[in-house]
């Protein structure tokens, strides 16, 4: 931000460091986290027109005596998809803010796989509409995977447009990584693109000389290391390490160990996936910084992989920290063993305050992006392909168990009715169905899975990672049915439906994907869908919307399901089911 | 320069990395210092095409068993006026890399007060001559000051045509630092040009508002800390600190206590002016590593402040460290207690073992900065403007001090002989000339400085920071003529003469401040001349050239001696000397 400003600008803002004119804010007896001394000192700070000018006794139109409350910058954080959220990013900002997130750095992969460059281009849009920092990095991995059919496909050429946009600042998580160790140029041409920018990976176990070649490739962090020597190897390889800690993946406290005052500066925090429940329930990034101080580490470099060390990573020059030039991006809060914000500024405004957002955001216009469940079957149509044939003996079943992406590839005898096969309450056996929802095509993939919980009824939803088709789970075709019919009919959300009743439904109109309803509205609508999986059986501390959503990504092993079929991750390949 | 690769070459590059291909080198056994993750650990690197390409057995064409021998990121010296060795820049490469050094940023604002921009075309020209990877930052301050007269004045529109070399990284000390704070267009519009590349701060004893403001201004570094203190409110205002050690400057050990885990990350090591007899006798930025390490740093973060936080301030993406897609700029070394680099290399390639440079540069032409010293005045007029008449009472005589920079403005009764003032062998008194030498002007400025050392005859030189005007100091008018004219005919350089007898001539023919003579012959004649000082009663340990040096720079304080007369350096005006 110091880069496009004239000589008029540095006179003023020269005057207005050196006290020779009244600025607009000043914060007094203020305890300072610097994250750039890396100390708490007392400090006097001057803010202007949405900037920190200095450090003294300055003349204002405003001064808050802080009294010695704690000040240190605005968290960022360093990898999110919102759309895991379900709110639509002006939302998201409302939920966020009072937590202290002041930036954040996005990957919009999952509308970018619904809606193509349309979805970025409403991403940047809405991102315009709030006073949170939004950038992003361009998705890198649309669709995730051949073997599913997603809503779009983006190449090198259609991500173009975009690298101008001031709010694009990097490539999104290469998750395709055998096709970067293959040296394939439909990757390369994306991390080419990029020209230098920031490129963040994604290469879980990754290690030896393949990891030095994805790195040589131009790759330059990971958030998928689960163990302190995985992430000791990529840091010593050069890697710049997001710690994350989602609603699914929750890494924190398995890497903290690793952390320590020689590599902290390329260690940062990262929430990635984090559920709008877990968000009201715990926090945002600040919840990363209580957890890892509660485990032993220091509130400075705690504050640190929130703020400077990220901001270094992204390029973000004017950012992460408080001294003179850097915007005013910053939190107010009391306690130094229980770091809780108090009042948050973005650019010298008050955006929240005791937890609460003080801006009503006036939303983008989403029209284009509505009702994005295409169905064009009848049901007799539909319910005949949702059924499976028995032809006798076990088949393969995805296996899922709590606190795991992973799944495992069983093979299970199955009940047999009229001569199809059964799920089966007594194996913890749910059908499960992905359809195709993007184009029409409506194409079908029919499996099962073990491990879910369910006891009677189906539930569904149109966030299924990452082609975001239509996923329904359930213990009889008759209530999956309804499902995908009252998701067809919402144009997108997740539902629950038990002997014919709708026990509870939550529309994502906005691309079958994100609610702009007001957050304490949807809040509640959540968790009353959430209660209502009671009745369904479902009593887990596990979010099954979270487990479903899951199922249908082919990139991570073993067994998952797409509109095209039951996947064989490792070997890349459709399998028959009977 | 990992920003303009295509895809054939990233294909190479991960081919290479991942094994599958033969590769240039590999260090076997190394204990790496691994400025990265903060840790010494075992590895085995491979190396490519001049970029390390990752840690692992590679199959190579070389094999370089380090049996445990140590290996670190080549060191870059952050701030270096080459032209202080008095060696042009292929020289100067050849002393410093085998001390360790692979990459300078160099300030190239000596020979620009002298040629202008045909001086910093020419430094570019030289630096592409060889494998020491020269970064120059442009001229902030040329001339540093009004009140001299210097070979060129460079605006912000001449330095306009070298922001787009590659070699050109941003704007040099900003020493005029009242112009800053006074919001002077001239030097704003420097800043400005520099469009967000680091700007270079130099801002002694700078605090409080003053300091936020200049900071404010867009300038990041400073390198004139002299205090803790000092040193650590540039810290918490933001600031990059160089850490200098020069041969006149030397801050190292009076700034050490104040690096520490949580700060050393935003502190760099830089030489500034550090001679060729200094370099040859004590070292480069290796002697840096060595002293503090001495004095209780441990050696990562020492290796650390020369390598990875020095690339960082400055940009350099792919500089300062050992990791895939690193430039391959490394140092073998073989005692952790005893940091002396044994081999050297640059990209790959071997330039420098056993302390000599492996490298034999063709150097740039130089004919057109030669002979940088014209003289109009015939000697009798000479003589008669180097006479000062006597007007009873104490005159104004600039005291100085071993190992300090500012001097004393001092008033003291001087003998009279004939009705003109001389110089006094009693108080260490010398008289001082200053005689423009870039336009043919001729105008001369004589005052009168104690401290020196000098008991007889006459030391001159055409490097006199940062006009580089002939200076002159003497204790009768005779020698001091012999000295003029002396340097005139050689076309610039550094001489001795007592009672008519040149004891000693160092030419500087590249533009009176820089010699291309090979090193080991230049580096005698330099000893030659000092020794031969002691003729003059000289005989302390610090450099009377250096001291003489300083003598002209009318920003620092208190009393100095330019072209145009005797310089209030607080009043900023001349003053009458009688």
């Amino acid at each position: 931000m110091r880069s496009d400003r004239n000589v008029q600008q540095m006179q003023e803002i020269i005057r207005q460091a050196a006290g020779r004119q009244e600025i607009d804010l000043c914060l007094k007896n203020a305890r300072l986290v610097n994250v750039l001394s890396g100390e708490i000192h007392r400090a006097n700070i001057g803010i202007h027109q949405g900037q920190f000018v200095g450090f003294g006794d300055y003349a204002a139109r405003e001064c808050l005596d802080l009294a010695g409350a704690y000040v240190c910058p605005g968290l960022i954080d360093a990898h999110v998809h919102i759309e895991s959220t379900m709110l639509v990013p002006e939302r998201f900002a409302g939920v966020v803010m009072p937590r202290g997130t002041t930036a954040v750095i996005a990957d919009p992969h999952e509308i970018a796989n619904v809606c193509g460059v349309a979805g970025i281009r409403y991403m940047l849009e809405a991102a315009a509409r709030t006073p949170l920092r939004i950038f992003y990095m361009l998705p890198s991995c649309v669709p995730a995977s051949p073997l599913e059919t997603a809503g779009a496909q983006l190449t090198a050429r259609d991500l173009a447009q975009f690298w101008d946009h001031p709010q694009v600042i990097g490539l999104a998580e290469v998750m395709d990584y055998p096709a970067v160790l293959a040296g394939q140029e439909s990757v390369l041409d994306k991390i080419a693109a990029a020209g230098g920018r920031p490129v963040d990976g994604h290469a879980p176990g990754l290690q030896g000389r393949l990891l030095s070649a994805y790195i040589a490739a131009g790759i330059g962090s990971d958030h998928e290391c689960s163990r302190p020597e995985e992430m000791r190897e990529k840091l010593r390889c050069g890697m710049r390490v997001m710690l994350r800690q989602g609603s699914a993946a929750r890494n924190l406290l398995d890497l903290l160990p690793a952390v320590n005052s020689h590599n902290s500066r390329r260690c940062i925090w990262a929430t990635d996936d984090r559920n709008l429940l877990d968000i009201v329930a715990e926090g945002h990034v600040d919840q990363l910084i209580r957890l890892a101080c509660q485990n032993g580490l220091d509130l400075i470099t705690a504050v640190q992989m929130a703020t400077i060390n990220t901001a270094e990573w992204f390029g973000l020059k004017g950012l992460g920290a408080i001294a003179p030039g850097y915007a005013a991006d910053f939190i107010i809060f009391e306690e130094i063993d229980h770091f809780c914000p108090r009042e948050v500024y973005i650019g010298g405004q008050p955006v929240a305050r005791a937890k609460k957002s003080l801006v009503e955001p006036v939303l983008a216009d989403t029209a284009a992006l509505r009702s994005r469940v295409i169905l064009n079957l009848p049901e007799a149509e539909l319910q005949r392909r949702l059924e499976v044939p028995d032809a006798g003996g076990p088949v393969p079943v995805i296996g899922v168990s709590p606190g795991q992406i992973i799944t495992e590839k069983l093979h299970l005898e199955l009940p047999v009715q009229d001569g199809l096969l059964a799920a089966d309450p007594q194996q913890d056996v749910a059908k499960l169905a992905v359809l195709e929802r993007h184009h029409g095509q409506n194409s079908l993939g029919v499996g099962f899975v073990r491990g879910l919980g369910l006891k009677r009824g189906a539930i569904a939803a149109t966030v299924a990672h990452d082609a975001h088709n239509l996923i329904v789970a359930g213990m009889n075709d008759r209530d999956m049915l309804q499902c995908i019919f009252t998701l067809a009919r919402a144009g997108g959300g997740l539902c629950a439906v038990a002997g014919g009743e709708l026990l509870g439904l939550v529309e994502l109109p906005v691309a079958g994907l994100m609610s702009d309803w007001p957050v304490d509205r949807f809040h509640q609508l959540l968790l009353n869908l959430h209660r209502s999986l009671s009745r369904l059986g479902l009593a887990g501390k596990q979010d099954p919307f979270m487990m479903l959503s899951f199922l249908a990504l082919p990139v991570i092993p073993a067994l998952r399901l797409t509109d095209r079929g039951l996947i064989d991750v490792r070997e890349q390949k459709i399998i028959k089911l009977p």
